[in-house]
């Protein structure tokens, strides 16, 4: 199955749930809005891409489940359960955006029958999309790597974070496609462990050869020259740098995103950058990004076991800043992009997915 | 009590069992050799400074528990205890090398009693120098610090990782001996988590103010300008770089350093590495000096827990080398050394207990 798709028979969201990785690869149905709102705050499901296929599939599921008889009142509290599942997390863009495409489409509707009719199939064209366009980015983007090199990537920007193929994994199962045996070292990714939960348990399950590193080890990996390229996800991207980062773009992706594009420029390690152009915020700053602070507990306990004082003050952002300067390509579903970035080129294109 | 002592009613090492931190603050007491060697491999005792005493004491164990009764076959076994304790880790030089000093003490006495006299006298007196000079390092490296600073620190060099007061954190508690109020942040410290479990528990003791980050964050706090010092510790210092690193010497300190010394270089914040003199190998050069490998179920599980397929490839080094390019300042019990370091300064300096 898909990461997160729709369940028809039972008339909900199914999606693969990613807390219960690696010692079970289980499904959970968010049959009600606050399952679903649920699913995305607890990271069942995760991963921009993903988390625009669940902020669609969000409004369909509301439009479907909503009791209300009078259109108005109908279309008014379906809205209302869109708004509440786009302000579930804050930091990538997609959430929010593929929320405002159904939503659009619901505000074409005249009457419920006909809601819940179009909402589910924008949902279901979004996420057809988000495949389609994760195998062009990686098919551009293995362009980048040769056989037998290493790729060092983190978090999981692979088939779990995406609708399906993934985005930074997808360069990886793209390049094996075009016949070029490329290794990951995959960094366990603290304090949620997604590179050693999910990341390599998707990399075995795609037949990739695949070393589970900590994160403290990445520095260590490529000065001794294991690691050809770091190739990575991103949440959100802006054209704007704001205040501290000026005129260049910005990646905002996983925290230690930017540790890495630091090492990966003092090694002379090409740091590529594949995401989708729904993922290009080209009208924010950097400075209107919120990044997104978790809960301490994340690091006072790991699985239930205490890992620190239990009144620690714990600094535990999700997210981190990288300036374009350290990114060498941005690869996208259209090509491969050298910074600086043109604002032009992305500003042009139109991503909107359409409902036909 | 100190981080590991005579117990002199019992007769045998006892230590503050570091594995069993946070939770736990309890001691665990070495009656044996294999003992104290799975308490060394087990990391139940860590740290350089540490570890020269758990070997010092390691080889006054064996002297006062060996029951042969002809000297010459005595000596030959305590030794081969010794030898066993001196390998139980590779990459710190102080445990080898206090394992030396209290052999060739041992070797300098002509019956059993004196060897068993002879032996924990002399241990004693490292451990009690251990303290004293941590002192200094503290005292000296304060001044590099100002009232209202924060500190980032990996790993735990404090303490707990010496014989008492530690290094790198023995400089925050000189500096609030200082009248310094010093913050510190500490790196959780994956995959063994010193951070989060020991450094935490021991500057809350100390009344210092803290924050546990997860070891990706440290890149996001040095851009947000949260850091105004990285002070950590080193297990080795090398002064020749090898082929690696040429002419300049090389920290070998916990996995993890290496990136924050790029981190910092680039933001412009002071690295400092608190260090005797008895971590300083004036002899070999980082091409000698192994890195030490550990088990790969510290990434596929923690605290029990499945983290990673259970048949996943795990590369897992234990320590990082540093070149001194990256590092500011060297603080020794003798003063602030600022690189490039003069090799006769460190050649000069007579480091080793004299037993009196």
């Amino acid at each position: 199955m898909r990461t997160i798709e729709w369940d028809h028979d039972r008339d909900c969201v199914v999606m693969v749930d990613q807390t219960k990785l690696p010692a079970e690869y289980t499904t959970y149905h968010a049959e009600t809005i606050p399952e679903l709102i649920e699913s995305i705050e607890l990271l069942r499901v995760r991963g921009a891409p993903a988390l625009g296929a669940a902020g669609a599939y969000g409004v369909a599921l509301a439009a479907r489940r909503n009791e209300a008889d009078d259109f108005g009142a109908y279309a008014e509290a379906v809205a209302a359960d869109a708004e509440a599942v786009a302000s579930a997390r804050p930091t990538a863009v997609n959430l929010s955006r593929e929320v405002e495409t159904v939503t659009t489409e619901l505000r074409q509707c005249t009457s419920i029958p006909e809601a819940r009719e179009r909402t589910l199939a924008a949902a279901e064209e979004i996420a057809d999309t988000d495949v389609e366009r994760n195998k062009q980015i990686g098919d551009h983007g293995a362009d980048l790597l040769a056989d037998g090199q290493t790729v060092m990537t983190h978090c999981n920007a692979g088939a779990l974070a995406t609708v399906d193929w993934g985005t930074a994994l997808g360069v990886v199962y793209s390049a094996h496609e075009q016949d070029k045996d490329v290794d990951v070292i995959a960094n366990e990714t603290r304090p949620l462990n997604q590179g050693s939960r999910i990341t390599t348990v998707e990399l075995q399950e795609h037949g990739v050869e695949t070393t589970l590193i900590p994160d403290n080890a990445s520095g260590l990996c490529m000065q001794e020259g294991r690691v050809d390229a770091v190739v990575l996800g991103a949440d959100r991207v802006v054209l704007d740098g704001g205040e501290r980062f000026g005129d260049q773009g910005v990646v905002f992706n996983k925290i230690g995103t930017y540790k890495h594009a630091v090492l990966a420029d003092r090694h002379d390690v090409p740091f590529v950058v594949p995401a989708p152009h729904s993922t290009i915020d080209t009208e924010r700053s950097a400075d209107e990004v919120e990044i997104e602070r978790r809960d301490p507990q994340e690091l006072r306990e790991i699985y239930g076991t205490q890992n620190a004082p239990e009144d620690v003050d714990v600094y535990n952002p999700a997210f981190d800043p990288t300036p374009m300067e350290l990114v060498d390509y941005l690869v996208t579903e259209t090509g491969v992009y050298e910074p600086p970035l043109d604002r032009a080129t992305f500003e042009e294109v139109d991503d909107r997915v359409t409902v036909e």
